[in-house]
């Protein structure tokens, strides 16, 4: 995983100030053994996708790992349980290649990084991929684009649940110069794509 | 500890691609157990401030445990001991008051973060406090401003051991709004000092 995608957002989610109260739970797809990020950083597991509690708001993050459990049918099988019995699903970066290759997607608007927009579109044919855009929100279904857009796009959801006003509060306390426009995408013109 | 305070930059330096060779070790004061952060989220530590090796670059986060840790004499000395032995040092957010705390910065300029400058300062008297700064240097220090701030610093030292190019590539591929210049600090003006 990258390590960013996942603990961007939980920096935003585990706030005790952030007045929703989310137990933050990491779902490894087999054991409990710590998950070497592409950044060096381990985390450690608190359950596997078959030990898990049903979770009300489920988040996949990208990185190298992505591409590889993308290709392992009983991982997706087990993933596409767990999105469909969670309220909102959010994806990051090419997390959003694992939640397209669920189905439950297709017709669906989503974006994904902009850095490697073509490997998580080759996985969703069906879905309506978003070139421009920091995140989208489609549903229970909010995609975010690389890494830090994953930051903007848990403040994004944040705002949803209480008040933009109270979002805000948290973005400033962290510093973190949000971009609150879903359009705003500074990086969309920072890549070529050939398809997609 | 503020868990985006010490992983933020971590996704920079811990980054394959960042070209830079560096180890990252988490060292807690006197133990080996997980710590806590703010946000939920436990990190385990790899080496305690006694046995750790001799660190190139030494990060002090902030967050509670700071305001903890600025009271323990015994760990003060310990942390000074090491931000002599090392090339570089930077402090996150309130890590800055540690930094402080140890007397190794009397005289030198130092920024902390906006939302609690005030605890930072109290413990540095004889620190020249800048308070519109992302993120000050000053001979081997670098301290940044809250949370997020701690990106953009990374970013800045890893452009000083590479090239402000190779720091942009970095920044683009993670899609992080870097403030490049040290001088943009947005969240200066949104909280009012009685002092500093």
């Amino acid at each position: 995983m990258d390590l960013l995608d996942i603990l961007g957002p939980m920096r935003i989610f585990g706030e005790k100030n952030a007045t929703v109260d989310l137990k933050i739970n990491f779902i490894a797809p087999h054991n409990l053994n710590p998950v070497r990020s592409t950044q060096q950083v381990e985390i450690t597991p608190h359950y596997t996708l078959d030990n898990a509690p049903k979770m009300d708001f489920f988040v996949i993050p990208g990185g190298m790992g992505a591409r590889v459990y993308a290709e392992k049918k009983d991982v997706i099988k087990k993933i596409k349980a767990r999105v469909e019995e969670a309220t909102w699903c959010m994806s990051i970066c090419t997390g959003a290649g694992i939640l397209a290759k669920t189905g439950l997607v297709d017709g669906f608007n989503m974006t994904t990084n902009k850095a490697a927009f073509e490997w998580p579109v080759s996985l969703g044919p069906n879905v309506n991929w978003i070139k421009r855009a920091r995140w989208v929100q489609d549903g229970k279904f909010v995609s975010s684009s690389g890494v830090s857009a994953g930051i903007d796009a848990a403040l994004y959801i944040l705002s949803e649940w209480t008040s933009f006003a109270h979002a805000d509060v948290i973005a400033t306390k962290i510093e973190y110069s949000w971009h609150t426009d879903a359009n705003d995408d500074p990086f969309a013109d920072k890549y070529p794509y050939t398809r997609g």
